[in-house]
């Protein structure tokens, strides 16, 4: 993945945003599972072939896609901690968590969309999708530092409050336990970040 | 939905089961999105019309089916409850969570049908599927009622902490943030629950 220079970007590099846009509407409008090649390449003027020069074939696409996702994704957390710098650990984990949450609920096409795809058997994920995502990860890591001192049992529970947070809102999203409520969602999060960061005090002694 | 007479199942119970039975070969080998309704009604030897005729539409298949799978997750579920009888909060919420677990991963496609099934707007979910959902949830409410007296709390404790030992077993089993890892899953869980539990009994003092 090449950067366009800044003073003139090629025909694959404007080739490529406008593939994306076109990607971004059809899952907006209408779901992942409506993403497809011959679509896209005709929205975009191209043919098939052009456009999987470009991204390598369709899976390249989606994740290119959820790439973008993932980095919006990045800018709203980082904010998010950022502004609560100095704060206690439940309040900048608890606001961590509630910034994730809007951002679903905002972008829920995408979001999902980040969730939904799957590699086939034996791909691998590209090494700069999966450093974003530690970057993410890095971000709870660092505010649990203070309360755990072992690295590997510091990324177990980053990895695995994300993961518990994701899935609260995801069922929420998804309507899969209630109506989604966001008022109730939010109690939700704030139980469980509320109930880890006590233990995880009670851990520390 | 009516059951059948124990001495004489009527045609429609028998294409019923029958179709059921058609529907999880094909979604245990080619997952929910290849269900499709003229692929069932061939192999069960009937028209779209009759399958239609027993199970409304194609949603109205898709939940039967995901109830099958609730029913059984339940019945591992309520084996565990029994089992830890007695035992700490903790020790009992951690063996729940494991067996949810082990289910998702010994019963792949047809839990992720269970998630990835969404009813069109404004369609709601049968009642005697949300009653058996709302049985496997009171497991959890039963195990956490010790420590919280207040039962709309309660609620919220027991649907958070599955939402969230949900997300892990999600991502988990999707090799969202790593490649899956059954003994550092377990970990994850371990670690929730764990941070769970203890803050549940702080909060009580």
């Amino acid at each position: 993945m090449t950067e366009p220079t800044p003073t003139e970007p090629t025909y694959r590099d404007r080739l490529r945003a406008k593939a994306l846009a076109i990607a971004t509407g059809i899952v907006e409008t209408d779901g992942l599972a409506a993403l497809q090649a011959r679509r896209v390449a005709r929205e975009a003027d191209c043919s098939v072939g052009t456009l999987y020069n470009v991204f390598g074939d369709m899976d390249g696409l989606v994740l290119a896609l959820n790439q973008t996702t993932v980095r919006r994704l990045g800018e709203d957390l980082i904010r998010s901690f950022e502004t609560t710098a100095g704060q206690p650990l439940e309040t900048r984990l608890t606001a961590l968590a509630l910034t994730y949450m809007r951002f679903a609920h905002a972008s829920l096409p995408l979001w999902r969309a980040v969730f939904e795809h799957r590699l086939p058997g034996g791909a691998d994920i590209p090494a700069d999708y999966k450093a974003d995502q530690a970057r993410l990860l890095a971000l709870i890591e660092t505010i649990v530092a203070a309360g755990i001192a072992d690295e590997t049992l510091r990324r177990r529970a980053a990895r695995a409050l994300f993961a518990a947070i994701h899935g609260i809102v995801q069922l929420a999203l998804d309507q899969k336990l209630a109506d989604f409520d966001a008022a109730a969602t939010e109690a939700d999060i704030r139980f469980v970040v509320s109930a880890v960061s006590n233990g995880l005090a009670r851990a520390r002694g």
